[in-house]
């Protein structure tokens, strides 16, 4: 238990270090009275927001909670509202920050470019801390009362039920933030755009414009509380499912075992350390380039990582090359064989990869965790950064129109699935082969022990867009303008980074939860055959039902983006129609009203497809068992939960780094290439920036959570069915 | 025999339709002296393109042939060859006809619209008979010599490998086809636009462009010569592998087995005769409406199919109500199953799905492909059709702008995808409930039985198209342009109906597909435990790299038409320079040499991407055996096979219908609607349509040529290693 008091206390850490930062951010000054002004219309707007939201969020949590009760006990129940709460937490106080720091990051950049970054990248910090903070947190508590206090087995199934109901909680509070909040932001980004660019001829960030409040509110509510639940959620079902894994697949003593499960939490608690030091080092080097400083910080964090881990994985583990158990999973090789073609009694390969592994087996593939995160970075920063040949070449095609931006965006957008496969599918063979999926679990692991580190890249990203617009509407000197400009446009590469980064770790995931799907199944109906072999035509029928969620969600996403942006409009024209003295400067316009239309939209429309990754699932089990038996339900189920990965990542990645490309094309024309602002080239990348919007921050990240909640409902289902 | 001697029979019975029709078209009036000089320009650049194409595939085919030689023998060879040549000769006949009739059609536009339609629809069903004609004439034959002449057994090995390679051979020709003709297409459709009226400022289709004639070969060329070619793989190898599979799969007496494998080819035979039939009620009701005159032939077709499909199978199978054979395939339930949960004996669903099956349920099955290939049709229409939601809503967004047509696109894109998955799910299921993974193959059967007609409605969308070019290059009336215009609206629709149609039957056909693989993996291979099931690693890195296929080579796809349309416009701006007579209307631009740079940057486009799926199966089996054994590398391999199909279908519905439905949204608003031409939302439907060119006529028509290779190479890959 001593590790797991070890994470908790890295827990605390992080939330202390939260604490401590905000002060710092909000003991900086907050401007004059106009900006002050503009910030608390922006404040109020977002908690208007985030509070009908989680209102309506709250109804669909007791709903399910009141199912949850009966079917699956108390303790499930109350690790699915404590996933759901802290979910929420996590979104609701890092909007807080970032709608105070926005102001005051606009105020620091008065005076230089580092006063700004550092302000706008400590508020992102506390959100990404308070992520991994909470997150461990969460998960080393409800472990620790259930072994400490409540005297389970760790590999008890209460455990395992406890932790997949807090992670069902996360997920399904995370899809209402990332949809709900994506469609916000998108929504008033559009409609602003439509009736104040277009109709009224003012230009964007506009005091006139009553959407520009909403517009503003949305990147708070969309970019940092939306992703920030999402994050929480990839956190909470990655670490919790590799220790549900753990309690599933390896045999060994109790005392092993405990620790064995332990592991991840104490991965996660020192890689909170790693991270915050990785914090401070973020500064502007002699060139003033600002993802070098961000990049500086990073990689802080993954160096200093790797003897972290080490540390770590000694201190659990002991000696690292002892043997640890045996991976059911793997253990009898012609056991999870299909017997199709078992005609001779050659083994198959399955069994050099080994029944058992070390603890150098284990730490060797948290290193390919670690190498994948980089990576990944890497490759999203390739695709969506202005220095690279995907950028630069949509920005070209654009000189050429509107149709050939579109044309060469989306061939781009095709191609930046390519090198993200390459590496997830590289990873998966590597760890399978250390140490089988146990390995690839722990690949994910110390993928996601990071996150503080990279979510505190994200929500960097909200606060400088919102110090731009105050400094814009406010009418603050030129120079900061573009000081905030130039860190917003690193902010478009490092959003575009997380969503990478949470769908990679979503494809790792994705095989670690249909590794626990099996083994429930094989616990709960042990005398059902179910055949996961791809010559099933069930499997086949799954595989399709599932890998057509993602475009069914995506659609939804796209549509409900258009239809929500058109109630903006038809309210700011009213606006303007009945109270001519906005227009004039004379009277302010009523943002609250347009806030609240959004709001009102925006929950409407995120209703229906956030409960298809719930419904979806139940009701393929539920036909096909009808059609044709039991057996057949869960094969049909099962390979539900991989189509919805093996299409989901491609449409999730395809749609961030196409949107992140599109967005960087625009802002390189801007910087004076292919004509500058103004130019053909230049309203042809705006409409592919348009495209881009809701790909990129509404349709797109919202696969992610999508995916787990499939698989997550799938898992629960199971428990639902063998009596709780 | 008899059987194969009807089959046979219908086939010379299609070609000999085509050469009687063919008279028919060639004696109609050709137009005055400036019609036929253009109509002649067209058909010399045509000619021109596919001479250079066949060359270049030529020399692929030769290298294949050479390595085929000594790894599968000679009659693979020939077989390869003949699937080959007749592709081919397929797609060079039709474009024949087409580059023929196009004037004519202009010519008769100019006496009625009944005139017009008649000329093109003949047209089009000329080489809608010809693709099942030459297909039917080339299984059957082959069949015929092999077991009637050489003496082989029905399901002896020479005869699966021939059909193997006949169906190889169709393949490999279509993807360079259609690739190189999509390319060719949209490269010549941008590039012209983008230098004529961008630049140049004059309309299009104006015979001073020197792209106007690269773009009117450009429809001959894709939309019917690569057209047919993929229509006709896609009947060869549905055709043929049905034939397989029931080769590798159903144990029976050798007279009952030939009368099995016979079943398709009369089925094929029977359909030729009622889209024959068909053909002639393509007429104009009192509605003048073109698409319900279609109809009306299709329809005819479609219901004089059920009898005639009752009728071959009663005179194949006698009582349809005996029990036919045994597919192993089914056979021992438990053999087919994953052992991994066999903990219990409980039997599972499988078995209820019967070993065998008789007559009336393969009836069913067929009748279940009839029903397929209608909803196909009517979701298509759906789609993207101007009197439904879809495309009218795409002109709606149209009001606000180029991005939210764009968005609005996007979204029907991803949405066009659910109906046709449900519908072949729904279609997987009851088939293989009837007569497991054989009905699906009949159901695959059927569905492609009435490509003669499909294929009639689709080619004549290029016709009429070229009839308009011509009717406005020509300076004809008013009135002629008016009715080629409207028989081109339903020529989009129809176009969007083959590749929906070609895709949903390879969605059925890789069912089948895998099944050949792992029962020809069971022959070569006893020895070999492969596991297929989902809880296998490599299973799933199989299917992200097959899912990976489509996206690399759709994202190829568009960036080659982006850079062939370069080239163009580079062209053309020399030629207004050097020769300033053009634009003063004096002098003749250069047509051909336009023609022949689109021809090069064609033909080098296409080489490298068609490569990829051929490549791609071969790298995966020897890493993935490298790596983890040859076990896993046919695991691996498998899973691709199924990962290509379940991401393809997809992304290639969603180009397609996505495509169509941009196109006519801007002819919607054309027609007067939201402003008619000229309008800010005819602008942006523009730019939506120009989006859509690449997708629906590029990228998304070959991913299912693709798809088919991936599996077919899969096979003979098989076969090489197992030592031919």
């Amino acid at each position: 238990m001593t590790i797991v008091y070890l994470a908790i206390a890295c827990g605390v850490l992080a939330v202390v270090y939260g604490f401590f930062t905000s002060g710092q951010v909000l003991r900086a000054p907050a401007g004059d009275a106009r900006m002050q002004d503009i910030a608390a219309a922006i404040q109020e707007g977002a908690k208007a927001y985030l509070g009908r939201q989680y209102i309506t969020i709250a109804i669909v949590g007791v709903v399910v909670a009141v199912i949850l009760l009966p079917t699956l006990g108390i303790y499930s129940t109350v690790g699915f509202l404590i996933g759901a709460v802290l979910s929420g937490v996590a979104g609701y106080v890092g909007m807080n920050i970032s709608v105070r720091a926005n102001v005051r990051t606009a105020e620091a950049a008065r005076g230089s470019l580092q006063g700004g970054l550092t302000l706008a990248f400590r508020s992102g910090a506390i959100t990404g801390m308070l992520v991994a903070g909470l997150g461990l947190l969460s998960i080393a508590g409800l472990f620790w009362y259930l072994v400490a206090v409540a005297g389970d087995a760790p590999n008890g199934r209460r455990v395992i039920d406890t932790l997949t109901a807090l992670a069902f909680g996360a997920s399904l509070i995370s899809i209402f933030a990332r949809l709900g909040g994506g469609i916000f932001t998108k929504a008033a980004d559009v409609g602003a755009d439509l009736v104040g660019k277009v109709e009224a001829g003012i230009p964007e960030d506009d005091p006139r414009n009553p959407a520009v409040i909403a517009d503003n509110v949305g990147d708070n509510v969309g970019d940092c509380a939306g992703m920030a639940a999402d994050l929480f959620e990839t956190y909470v079902v990655t670490l919790g499912l590799t220790m549900v894994s753990i309690a599933l697949l390896v045999q060994a003593p109790t005392e092993q075992l405990l620790a064995l499960m332990a592991l991840p939490l104490l991965v996660g608690g020192v890689c909170i350390i790693t991270s915050i030091i990785g914090t401070y080092m973020v500064r502007l080097g002699k060139g003033q380039s600002i993802m070098g400083a961000l990049y500086k910080g990073f990689w802080t964090t993954v160096i200093l990582s790797v003897p972290a881990i080490w540390l770590a994985s000694t201190y659990v583990l002991g000696d690292l090359s002892a043997t640890i158990g045996s991976a059911g999973f793997l253990e009898p090789a012609t056991d999870t064989l299909s017997t199709d073609f078992a005609l001779g009694d050659t083994p198959g390969a399955v069994e050099a990869t080994g029944a058992s592994f070390n603890g150098w087996d284990l730490f060797w593939c948290m290193m390919i965790g670690l190498a994948v995160t980089g990576l990944l970075v890497w490759i999203t920063e390739y695709y969506t950064g202005t220095n690279y040949r995907p950028v630069k070449s949509i920005a070209k095609a654009s000189e050429t129109g509107h149709g050939t931006n579109v044309i060469q965006g989306l061939a781009i957008s095709l191609e930046s699935t390519a090198l993200p496969t390459l590496v997830i599918v590289v990873a998966v063979i590597a760890t399978y082969q250390l140490a089988g999926i146990i390995g690839v679990a722990f690949a994910a692991t110390s993928l996601l022990a990071l996150a503080g580190m990279v979510v505190a890249l994200d929500a960097y990203g909200p606060v400088t867009d919102n110090a731009g617009g105050i400094a814009e509407m406010a009418g603050m000197p030129d120079d900061v303008r573009q000081r905030t400009d130039a860190l917003d446009a690193v902010g478009n590469t490092t959003k575009a980074v997380t969503k990478g980064y949470a769908i990679g770790s979503a494809a790792l995931a994705a095989l670690v939860l249909f590794g626990a799907y099996t083994t429930d199944l094989k616990e709960f109906f042990p005398e059902l055959t179910v055949d996961f072999s791809l010559s099933n035509p069930y499997v086949i029928v799954g595989l399709l039902l599932g890998a057509l969620l993602p475009y069914l969600f995506g659609a939804f996403g796209m549509t409900a983006v258009g239809r929500a942006a058109g109630h903006v409009v038809e309210d700011v024209r009213e606006q303007f129609r009945s109270n001519p003295g906005i227009m004039a400067g004379t009277s302010r316009p009523n943002y609250a009203r347009t806030v609240d239309i959004v709001t009102r939209a925006a929950i409407k429309e995120m209703i229906v497809p956030s409960l298809l990754p719930v419904v979806s699932p139940v009701a393929v089990y539920f036909i096909i068992t009808w059609v044709a038996g039991q057996a057949q339900g869960f094969a049909a189920l099962g390979a539900m939960l991989l189509g919805v990965i093996v299409s989901g990542l491609f449409v999730a990645i395809s749609m961030t780094s196409g949107g992140g490309a599109w967005d960087n094309a625009k802002k390189y024309i801007e910087d004076g290439n292919h004509g500058g602002k103004g130019s053909e080239a230049h309203k042809a990348a705006v409409t592919g920036d348009t495209v881009g919007d809701p790909y990129k921050d509404t349709a797109g990240p919202a696969v992610n959570p999508m995916i787990k909640i499939t698989n997550i409902v799938a898992l629960l289902l199971l428990a639902a069915l063998a009596g709780g």
